[in-house]
């Protein structure tokens, strides 16, 4: 599998890039960072330092992206994940520079001069992935697979009560990726909270194992912690990204997925960015029922994940 | 307790309506008609002959109300209760004939002239309720509880993936009155879906028992149990209006509920009427999470009712 | 001609009651209060004041209806007439007294038990008049023609650049009357602008003649003097309401108009109440430009107006 | 004057880039094409051809841009321009090809590397400024001036009556461009309407001429001059691109402009693209008004424009 991954580097998804280094048969053939959780250099460092601290320094071009959102005002997840992303870490500066060329344009000829080679992981923000798109609409059909993370299904947001982060961010984006007419795989907010929280058990393991890996884990893992603390009365170590990663490294891991006709709101700001997921009725069933999404459906979405195998993926990783 | 029952009189409205007939204490003092699930003159029939079947004609006053949506175009369900609302039984016009007093003036008078005496359980769209409230906005004072069925929360819903009908039939209504500062509680159709489904020994019992109301009941359940076959795989008996109006008579049915700041969605066709529902952080909170709503509740919402201890209710009214 | 004038008394309000008060052949049959300009009680008053001034006491019922916008939170204009919406003048309370019916039941029950006799002069945001078509669908048929002041066509707003005050004050409102099927007749801020405001030697006429109902005049008009002088770089006497009085009083004020095609905006705030304004493709012309609106006009629009006459007959009124 | 076009070339936009072509002084660094009026590589061959016709042939780059509006179904305007944009005059192919450089890139090079030197005429929808700016934001302080042809300024619309094409075609890449910090001045459809529709006297001139270039103005004028004599009642030389152009390269012709707040609507559909246009109020204002919008203008809008001089430069334009 020749794979990039779009990222907004921060936590989890440090610990999503780790899972693409380290298994084998995936090859990560580029880091895109866009707008997100952190300062936009930041995530840029954080994912150079991820590829330090598994020894894959100068083996992965990091590319950096779009540094705002499309049309929307800034926000991020600083609250969440510290200043840094990395629970305030202050890891060092990698020796590993980003590339001068542009991720939109590093995605577009990857993705063009490799068609159906290519598979994108999108955890983050999908400034980039729309913007690339935006430029090269061709890339729809020479993308091998688009696995997203991002949007709730039918339940709780975790930035708005409608909402998920990295829709939130940039809603026209993600209206115009989901619409786009991608072969595509879609991981919610709704999925991390039914399969993505690993177990007590699993993790008090990677904090016994004392790894360099498993100490990056739990330092990076701090101030989600105490986030979590607060926001559910327990800490609680939760892999959107990862997760995702891990579902596309092996899809199975995906223990039941359904056919959805997606979409996203931007037109309203109480329901910004909220992603309407459904098995859209058929034409027949259309005639009967004239208030429910009907067509073809235009993505896959997860609906639960085997959290047992992705924890022993993810300690695997860790104890290298 | 003394009630007004707001209803588009349709299959488990009129359970509803049997519930408050039948409980001691509680003395059910209007029926007020609103347009939503099928014709509004069939509704108003329906809810004539519920008092007629139950025995109690003449007793309790039926007032027609706002026959159309404030400002949408009207849309129906009788593809899912029949084109009477009642599983196309025709059944046989009552002898009691609606006043021709308003239903708006009815709500109006009953509650300023009996300030904190009288509840309504509104289990129709809210255009009765909104627009007593434009008329007299001293209503919300003077009302003693507002029950709501209607909205999700956080789950799909059952017209749209966003919204629930009640909710999505009039959300200008739905709006207007969740944010009118009633004391109010909210039964959404995600209750209806997680405590409001008899049990499939209740309906045996039911059908079993075969007594007048059981069999208005069954007749009454026929379309409901064919639609809910199509949609959910198995005929379920569904208890959105009934259950809320179980709750308001004796609240020791209701196992869990939360302060909640609640929202409708009226400008975006994607998510009409989608009810945001959710704990508002306080201002100490919201200082560190800036996308969160924060601010007073104003609306308790159920989160879980005691589905055996309803079922028994709604058994023994039927077997009277 | 039988006339309702529904009002939120200030300035030029009171200014449109005089003209239909003093028109012979015209009924004042009812003055209505709604929200609006100033504090709703205050209006009521300058009703009443309005018709003691101009010798009608007790001739013409007040009645008071919906004190707040259907769901939009209040605003007022007290920065254009003052606090007390007569740039505080501070006038002596009137001896009438308002009804104790309810200013949307007056509507419907004169409309309706009147058929084809009655108009109403909507002067004011449209809550009362949607209230009384939520209440009761019918009046739309029964009224025989409704003359609305409010909505821009096609030029800045008063308001905010989208829209005008009337329009902005209850968006839902106004798109309920709009689209409910009345025969009706629109004259907008943007007639105002080019054809209702006095010409400078009329207003000086008027400050000349000293009679009551001229001191009258000129002592309301003395805030919006003020704050046009700020806002156009001279004082403008602008008449909205008289305007529009005066053009339902006697059509031949009406040097243009159009049958159009009207919707107002309620989905958004940068646009909220905007008033679109088109004449609408047929059918043939629909299918060559599928873009612009097509259909059947629902509104008369004026485009243009007798300055000088109408100048002449408030004039004459302002002379008693 | 270094100047880049961007473009949907049909009718107008070709008498545009004639008239940066032939006027000393300014340098046509380049031409982007951008999705709108007709098809996309049609535009690229009308481009091309109005080179050629110019005596241009290889002398400017021609860039193809986003083929697509960032998240919006493609609209055209053939029904005004004829299917190729050129009245359906079905040129030929001109001998100049399109360079292999995306419009995107070629814009964002040439800003960048040439800061404060370069000009943007943008008469097209904005989807190609939008993309340069969501890839690289720092194009707003490098670029000198950005010239936009859009939106409508409180008058009737050319498309819906709230908006104008090149917005309509793509409002999130207006509202980007629009709010994104650029030095920009906007010339509206209004002002084509009062200052940019060729005197009759002019186009005879043109006519009479009968030079290569009045001959190519004819031919492509036919189906708009068609589509004008059915919308307005006659022929009309409408040239909101040339006009803009004449503007850039000659702020002479500006008689009159404002320093304003302008903002575009994206969220509803009735009012999909309106741009908001005012002067805003400053800090003491606001104090008084809170509705009207305030702050720092972010674009000069051009009020009124000299038709005559206008008129002069094309026609000295096409008499070479
Ligand atoms: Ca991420
Ligand atoms: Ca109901
Ligand atoms: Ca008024
Ligand atoms: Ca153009």
């Amino acid at each position: 599998m020749r794979l990039i991954i779009d990222t907004d580097t921060a936590g989890d998804d440090a610990f999503s890039i780790l899972l693409a280094l380290k298994t084998p048969g995936v090859t990560l053939e580029a880091i895109t960072i866009c707008n997100g959780n952190v300062d936009f250099s930041q995530q840029t460092e954080n994912a150079l330092y991820t590829l330090e601290v598994a020894g894959y320094s100068d083996k992965v071009p990091v590319y950096q992206g779009c540094p705002l959102p499309l049309l929307r005002k800034e926000v991020d997840a600083t609250e969440f994940f510290g200043v840094d992303g990395m629970s305030d870490a202050h890891f060092p500066k990698a020796k590993q520079r980003p590339e001068s060329k542009h991720a939109v344009d590093a995605i577009i000829d990857l993705v063009m001069s490799n068609p159906g080679e290519i598979d994108i992981l999108a955890q983050a923000p999908l400034t980039n992935i729309a913007t690339a798109y935006a430029k090269e609409p061709r890339i729809v059909k020479a993308l091998r697979h688009l696995w997203i993370m991002g949007g709730t299904d039918n339940s709780l947001g975790n930035t708005t009560p409608a909402s998920e982060f990295n829709f939130y961010v940039d809603p026209e984006a993600a209206k115009m990726v989901i619409n786009a007419g991608f072969r595509q795989t879609l991981s919610t907010w709704t999925l991390t909270m039914n399969s993505g929280i690993l177990p007590q058990e699993a993790l008090a393991r990677i904090e016994a194992m004392n790894t360099p890996l498993s100490r990056f884990f739990m330092t990076v893992s701090q101030a989600p912690f105490k986030r979590t603390k607060v926001r559910y009365g327990s800490p609680l170590s939760t892999h959107p990204d990862s997760l995702t990663c891990a579902c596309a490294i092996d899809e199975s891991l995906i223990l039941e997925a359904a056919d959805c006709l997606v979409d996203v709101e931007t037109g309203s700001e109480l329901t910004r960015a909220y992603s309407s997921i459904c098995v859209p009725l058929d034409e027949e069933q259309a005639k009967i029922d004239k208030l429910w999404p009907a067509g073809k459906p235009n993505c896959r979405v997860i609906k639960k994940a085997d959290t047992d195998r992705f924890a022993e993926k993810l300690i695997a990783v860790l104890d290298t």
